[in-house]
């Protein structure tokens, strides 16, 4: 049997590439430049759709504009409709860590939209002068607009799972906060007891964090934006004609129903990779917050017996090939592995924006690369969190209680009532005698058991620090 | 001859302390737990000043509500604002690394500021019935809520420091701007030779980052302006009286002149350190851009027969101690080290945030040092940068026309005048000969002398990328 | 159509898993819980042949002491020798990221290891009173030492495969040494123009780079043969039974043949994490090296026209969807960008490392994760970079000698010769009229052409620095 | 009152210097150019001396080999002791963050050593025709071979420094470990109940883990030993006479008392700062590991009611302003911090080392700067942990013994001894009612008494996991 091909010429020479292939011999030559991840780049959806939806708003500009013959617009129009449909993904084949600032990537898209056109305008695939992937579907731009534009349209879809992820997260947490609002606890700082809260206010702050961070999220995305097409090359505009960067971008905004902008100065825009990095220093925060909370989590349900045993999380799996009955947090431990690894993409996109030189960085690839695994693990480690986890915690309320009632930091919340020299002493009886707060207030006789319970209130222990959940 | 002390007490025993020393065992006892770096706290005067702000408004608060006596109160008040005009910053004199979630800082400081008003008030140091360290100065609060208010003040200090150098280098940027805006030169990407531009253009995108990282630096601060002062050790607001965050947070912000709001949820508040993480990662990213323009500023500089040429900056020192006449980057390399700095620092802020637990962060004492150096050393490398380096940067114009002439990227903007076929020619010529482009379309008579000179003007050649400077 | 299913137990419940699924139900939670990358671990080839390497020691040892029928036994070693021979891999379904310290990954393992088995006993698969995959696959194992050993030996494995490629890549630079051992060349320090060297000494700098590097690699999988094996749950080898540890470590090591080496104290190393942080940072180091190398190919063959134009990369692809005729640095590009990752994944593996908790590091499978990626992207890297840049590379010889001539560095080498006040009029002559230093010594009869001609040969240049590549 | 001063000249014009200074024109253009930290490379003793020592090592080759007046070389060498012995480290003064490569630290050293040398020979400071900074000091180095070695030496001695307290807190951990050895407790893995363990194995673990830490700090020092002195600018060793490299490394080992090897290809080692990525990735490890080991610490000592309460930690200081009684893990909170430090710290030094272009890395001065923090930080820290902490660690004893015996994992050591049908049982109901495992067993005769109590005997359940500490 033999293997159909036909064959594409390019500024190294001939190649052959499969007959039925879509991409043509810069991607061949690009897959085998880089070998180095087996990824290609077909594994972001979001990427391949924003680069359709940035040929296809070319196109458009291009024709109204006169570049472009209409029946060629059209038929780029309809490939990048049905690649936007989730056609062709499968011909997106080039590695996700490539050299060459995108080019290979911009230069897959214009051969698998110029092939598919080809077939649509009836012609076979590779026969370019009728639709060049250059010529025409990469008419007025440059790799150079093309890929960070993509790069960042294909950042806003995704980050838009995450705030919808971050959102189901919260609100687990908010609605256990409502649940334990009457459960008291100890609070504790430096891992010492401190004084009395609720568990209510443990989940509520949670969720606050959670809130704050899609606040942060949101606004990152903001500077997400502004794109840079119409700068061709290096910000200068050169060859792309009067009015095309504004309709390239009008465009472009409708197809993806985003409010793009054109950033004031283009030149600036193509080398910066600032608004990436601010992403990812956002994303680095969601993961510290995401981390600590996970490690409160494991800490509040340790035991069952030598442990905290303060929370129950519930069980998702056997814990142990030895240890009968054993369960492990295995959901908070996941989340904590996925903030580790989108700290350490931080440190990847901060190295490969510093490295940037003169009117281009090159390395937007692994930028792009490192962005979209932690926002998409994110967002498998929110909803994980939430579904398997948040949503079944139990609290162990009379344990809680007890401890309440036996800790020496009760004293604290006693003060006002007891005066501080009584305090004092019952706080060093306390420690002497291994005895519990309440306990001694009750034997002495300082409040009676009444006034005591009504100081232990949740409500009154809750105290300032406790708006509704 | 003998050293006068004086004895005081806490909850370990005994402790004699020089007569003359306004801190007392507390800070005694942290001074010798942390002998870590050598370096005292008063080394951020902006701490030490935030301190005595939050002493000094607390004690209004309190005498406010009548938990204060009106002179105890008017002795805080007053020894607070001679440390606030510059006094006893040397009092200051726990570690800058140190256990204890910054205990030791804010008992140095009620320590410092108790004895202080007790000379005030016409008694020794040390007599403490007349002016408490914990129960006078410290009323109504706890390091917990102290601490991170004071830090959040004191970053808001330096960030304005290092906004106004970042303004300074900018307009230094946007000044050369100005004068290299008809210095014709090859913009580069990948290293490569790609088409032409201007130089004014060039340090316009320099002085354009800078412009946006301090639009992002504004915006980190504005998170900083929210504090917990009323959350005493939780955020339960427990021995706080009603009224009192509002009322300290008044005087605070009068006393500070800045727009300080409490934070909503104040157990949240009190554990959570985004705020520091945002402006941290805000950091990274200024110091990610400062380090990419001073690797261009080193390349565009080098030479000076066996490199790029194209700009010479102002010698500042001998280069060598064997090269004679040799002249270094000397100015951007320490810019460079100092972003090395900053970048490291983010990566420790990350883990002291991460590493938080419960109720409180413990390492907070790390992320207020980390931030400091940050920002301070960011700051003198700003205006290091524009003084000592951007203003006195010259061009090698004849040069960089002259490249541009040669050049085969030229080719790419004559294109749409001497068509595509003429300039694949001319380019191949070009390339196969060794010879200039401009040179070759001239021999042919492609186009006139003067035409080409007009297609070379340098408003002509920066296109759509150049707004003005 | 139905799906034929079987019915499995465990401390949850019944669960159907697919009839013809090797894994079962321990598995099916695994793969429920853990839907963060997609990414199975049979991605990791060498963690699956070192899991059934594992499984197969212990098997052994197991019937060696008595305590597992040899028909059992041998259904054991044959199931993992067939896994080994590279069947069964696509059963290894849970992903690389997960929760539990592995859990999941051995007791994915002991599913299939023991449902193959069984079929090799003639039963069907599910009949675990036959062949049990936690009381006969597991038997005398915990994930706590199974998992760590099999992450040791599957790094093993891979990182001989860097270290190949490392040899591959540093031959490449090795042969280019000799090759460019005669071409002159001006050094540069901080990009300024020092003195002159040959472009043999520049690449055989490289390639003892890579040397040095492989010798800290090959040092650091020293510490990797170090295994726990025996330990169970917590170290202290509870049921396992004498002499298990060390049968086991002995069949393992014979299988492998690898020289494993039983842990002096096996607590202490079912908690560490040592050896993967320094093999991380080894990794790094070599990124560091890796990284730096491709910044200085992309520089010295920066051009055509307006860079420095030392040396040519072999074109492997069209640079520009833009700019004809454009070639680009794309192999060291992505090279770069592998670097950038590899130190992105060693703050993950820092962070993993120092998040472990008493008597066990749960983060094991990130560290795993992050390793694997760092290994093989930098094998891939190694291998593209020397087969498809540096064996292509060549010399623009004739500039360079000319930039040798023409510089004010070659001043300092004839400093010796025409006596240190010549040379500093001749430095400072050249200097203010552009002339070349070459040229002014012969003009002005300083040297003889043939002395001066003597003074320039490579041999002389190259000087102590200079042992054969 | 007027300041006397004298005027010195250099490259860029006269300046006046103070009459007093031994410091001159080229320390008096760094201190202005470089205003970044405030911090004099004086506050590196370690590498003051080692500069003294290059110095004096390379005079000795110098006059050796003729080049070098014996009366100069004499002047030099006794300066240098001087320097050596404590005296003159005031006049150190450039900024610890500078630019050029360390070539103002290197002529800062030059200065120095002249004017004291001329003091020694009887002229007035600034009398350079009589012993010159560059001419004679500097004779036959650059700085960048006298930089890196003086970088290497200064580094060998702050680790010794390390190691040494490294082994202070590793015997603190070892003699817990032999005190704690009789102490029953329950491990725990992933936070959860696992199986028994003795209190002394916990701690061995600790001293286990230093242990082998300073065996790699040891292997890494090893690196550092190889210098590149006698390779002059760029390695290639232009100006250094035959023999001069070898003379003044023998000179310098002699002086330091240390095994130096001059590098076998200097060019490499010029430009290569592999041993300082080495060291500092091991510097991380440790700090890696320390944090860990404090975490356990603060974990164990939680309490003193609402937490594990398994240890108590000596209090060192009163921890709350708030909260009477509390007292706080600051020690190891302390330590941790230090460890966010180190970790942060190996992240300025991976970037400074891979910012290294071509012939050198300018970025030393950072590097120097970040490790030596790290070792020095890491030592207090070390020490601190040790001396004011682990050697006053107390256990409770009682507690810790009933905690297992309350156990479900201890069923797991009866599993061989009861049956596991039995085992399995007995779990159930403790699970169920909440009653520990040893009373049940007794309860049911499945044990006697001294049976069981045997089986409890520190030294079963240590199991093979506990080799002598």
């Amino acid at each position: 049997m033999t293997t159909a091909t036909r064959s594409e010429h390019d500024l190294l020479g001939d190649r052959d590439v499969p007959a039925d292939a879509y991409w043509g011999v810069h991607t061949l030559r690009a897959t085998e430049n880089f070998p180095i991840t087996g990824t290609p780049i077909s594994t972001y959806p979001h990427l391949i759709d924003a680069l359709a939806a940035v040929k296809e708003a070319a196109a458009l500009a291009n024709e109204e504009l006169g570049l472009l013959e209409p029946r060629k617009a059209a038929a780029i129009v309809a490939a990048c409709r049905e690649i936007r449909g989730g056609k062709l993904h499968d011909q997106f084949v080039v590695d996700v860590i490539q050299g060459g600032a995108g080019t290979s990537t911009n230069m897959n898209a214009n051969e698998v939209v110029a092939n598919r056109g080809l077939e649509l305008l009836g012609h076979a695939k590779g026969e370019y002068p009728h639709l060049h992937p250059n010529e025409d579907v990469n008419l007025g731009q440059s790799t150079n607009d093309v890929y960070p534009t993509a790069v960042r349209i294909a950042t806003v879809y995704a980050v838009r799972g995450l705030l919808d992820a971050m959102a189901v997260l919260q609100d687990a947490f908010a609605r256990k906060a409502v649940e334990f609002r009457d459960v008291l606890k100890m609070g504790r700082t430096q891992l010492q007891d401190a004084v009395p809260m609720t568990l209510g206010q443990e989940f509520s702050a949670f969720a606050v964090m959670l809130d704050e961070d899609r606040s942060r999220l949101a606004e990152a995305v903001e500077l997400i934006y502004e794109i840079n097409l119409g700068a061709t090359a290096i910000g200068t505009g050169l060859n792309a004609p009067a009015g095309y960067a504004e309709a390239a971008r009008r465009h472009l905004a409708d197809i993806c129903g985003l409010p793009l902008v054109t950033a004031a100065n283009l030149v600036e825009a193509t080398q910066d990779c600032g608004a990436f990095v601010q992403m990812s220093g956002v994303l680095k925060r969601i993961a510290v917050k995401l981390s600590k909370t996970c490690n409160d989590l494991r800490l509040l349900s340790s035991g069952p017996r030598a442990g905290l045993g303060e929370i129950n999380l519930p069980p998702v799996q056997a814990g142990s090939s030895i240890m009968p009955g054993k369960v492990n947090p295995v959901i908070p431990e996941v989340v904590n592995q996925v903030a580790f690894e989108v700290i350490g993409n931080d440190v990847a996109v901060t190295m490969a924006a510093e490295a940037g030189q003169l009117q281009l960085n090159a390395f937007e690839p692994i930028i792009l690369h490192s962005l979209s695994e932690s926002i998409t693990h994110l967002r498998a480690a929110c909803l994980t969190l939430a579904e398997r986890c948040v949503v079944g915690i139990t609290a162990n309320t009379e344990v809680l209680r007890a401890t309440v009632e036996n800790s020496i930091g009760l004293v604290t919340a006693l003060n006002p009532h007891i005066g501080y020299t009584a305090a004092t002493e019952i706080a060093k009886e306390a420690l002497a005698s291994g005895r519990g707060v309440a306990e001694l207030v009750l034997e002495k006789g300082l409040l009676p058991a009444e006034r005591l319970a009504a100081l232990l209130r949740p409500e009154v222990i809750a105290g300032s620090g406790a708006p509704a959940a």
